[in-house]
């Protein structure tokens, strides 16, 4: 079954007040929304509009409950003009692993793909070409209904949002890996892209900063001696010429482009181990000088090298190297992801 | 420094459209709302004004990643008129406390207290006399900035907002001790009163009420065989004619009628312990025949004696006792929040 999305569009588009040389990161957003509300138990005819304040009560569990759930992805424009995304059904497929965990009703397939569609072909103009510039897409679902028991709510919102973004010069990234926060537990709702695990992370995210440390490599809440994902990313080491990352399980974002790494890395021969990663290995990794790299990986950055961590009151400074995995899989992914004349053997490009 | 709060009412009251011997609870809100945003580093004039929808930017930060708090009190109105608070200097620094741990700026003392004043006042005739109403007010903290970057908001608003509610007749309580699912993390959110906390517990409780349980008894992240607390209740046991509860740490909310009640029975010379709970001694004591009573302590129930419980497989039923500690305890805090001639020797109560 698909859908007729209803499109009610702007007067006149503010594109030509955006100067897409210099984009703040998620400050500004494209002309229309797409909004569908959940009532009486069922998902309502889905809207596409200008872009606007929403009207909430100021009961709505959303704002008291943190009922909330959210994805991150992008879509591109290759030479030809055609749009692309990259690995959407992923990105479906986990908002509704994440709502489901947030008692919130699940989202149907035709009604995202639909919106989506519609959605970036009426803000086609925004997503300019050029390798690092994109459109940043955010679906996010929030608990509408306005009353403060502490239950499930009965109506919510699903809306998709877009804000141009710019591939921005590089600060060099130096981690602290936590010994006393966390950002998850056994149990919990770590592997969802619930609201409050981000909100969670600001304050002792503000610490490590005071200390010279741009983001925290969270560790296991029980011992604090496993590493874990950064607040955005997942973590990849380099040791000798061996990938190591941390298993997927329920404290952890399993992250699109940390299943693109992996894959990539056995498409290309490289050595990957998926266990748990113990802080003293890697310490004893840096001082030995084995330890090659550290990353990142998440939609936002693709890939972000990690120039130094600490831990322990104790600071370590990464090599730099010329021929890093790091940029080797950025290379990579960005040929996909702006259909330059790769092989996507994957099917990772997604036509809109 | 006491600030004038600007006072904007309402033509008309709604109070005659309610029917307060029917009051589902948190869906009904008086005729107006505190209101206090935060911009250029300051929380400007506050303006209590009729109550309705808030407007906000779809990319406002609250509802991407959870950066909000809240907090619950009540107010109670004695034979003398008089509208009572109970220790909400208490409830004031938890949100400050709350606030910080999300990385939201702290609210100043006298705007809280001026503020609550000010609309306890306006909205006097929606607190009732007798024993069980009252008006649960219901503080919070949003950050409202329109921005999706994963870091602390610039703006936020405070806002208090109350719900007129009466002493329902309580169904008997059986809870599930938790084996798998958790609420909180060592180093993480658990003791604030932070939105995320809230909506991540929905789905387990969910799956609690399918198997006949109304509510969750969380157990320790790591192991599962400490009991910690409920989804908004502290957790009490009574073995022979001692009383036992867990200690607060990061992962519990200090409770505030948890508090007082360790104090009143230290005032009435009974036995507490305050110590970690074991799973297995409590379904030892359970099967023993010692185990007397569980109750949970909270603003919205005050004392809520528990029926039964489950864990393993097992279900056990509690005794019906006579003289309960739970009601004991339950008649002395009402005592005091309804002043009904006892000597409020610590001065919990407030008058506003
Ligand atoms: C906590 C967390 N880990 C990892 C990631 C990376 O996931 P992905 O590669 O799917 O963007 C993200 C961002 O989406 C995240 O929020
Ligand atoms: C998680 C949690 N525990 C315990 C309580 C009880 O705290 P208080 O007695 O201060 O209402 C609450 C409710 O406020 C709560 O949300």
């Amino acid at each position: 079954m698909v859908t007729e999305i209803r499109v009610e569009k702007v007067e006149t588009s503010k594109i030509n007040t955006v100067n897409f040389e210099h984009l703040p990161f998620g400050k500004i957003f494209t002309d229309h929304m797409f909004e569908c509300d959940f009532v009486n138990g069922e998902w309502q005819q889905p809207v596409i509009k200008p872009y606007g304040p929403l009207q909430l009560d100021p009961s709505a569990r959303v704002f008291h409950y943190g009922q909330a759930v959210f994805e991150g992805m992008k879509a591109y424009k290759d030479d030809n003009d055609n749009i692309l995304l990259f690995r959407p059904h992923e990105n479906y497929l986990r908002i509704n692993i994440s709502s489901k965990r947030l008692a919130i009703p699940e989202f149907p397939e035709d009604y995202f793909f639909e919106g989506l569609k519609t959605l970036l072909h009426l803000e086609k103009d925004w997503i300019k070409k050029g390798r690092g510039n994109s459109l940043y897409i955010r679906p996010f679902a929030i608990a509408s209904e306005g009353a403060i028991s502490a239950s499930p709510a009965e109506n919510y919102k699903f809306m998709i949002i877009c804000s141009p973004a710019q591939s921005y010069y590089e600060e060099e990234v130096r981690v602290l890996f936590s010994e006393k926060y966390s950002r998850s537990a056994d149990g919990g709702v770590g592997f969802a892209k619930a609201a409050g695990n981000y909100g969670a992370q600001f304050y002792p995210t503000s610490l490590a900063q005071k200390q010279g440390f741009q983001q925290i490599i969270w560790t296991d809440a029980s011992t604090h001696e496993y590493l874990e994902e950064a607040g955005t990313m997942n973590i990849f080491f380099r040791i000798g010429d061996t990938l190591i990352t941390a298993p997927s399980n329920d404290r952890i974002l399993d992250g699109v482009t940390r299943k693109c790494v992996i894959q990539l890395a056995e498409d290309n021969n490289m050595e990957v181990e998926i266990r748990r990663v113990r802080v003293a290995e890697i310490k004893e990794a840096a001082k030995n000088g084995t330890l090659q790299e550290i990353f990142g990986s998440g939609t936002a950055a693709v890939i972000n090298p990690i120039a130094g961590f600490g831990h322990g009151g104790e600071t370590f400074e990464l090599p730099k190297l010329e021929n890093s995995y790091a940029s080797f899989f950025k290379e990579k992914l960005m040929d996909i992801q702006y259909n330059t004349g790769v092989d996507d053997i994957h099917g990772w490009c997604y036509k809109v």
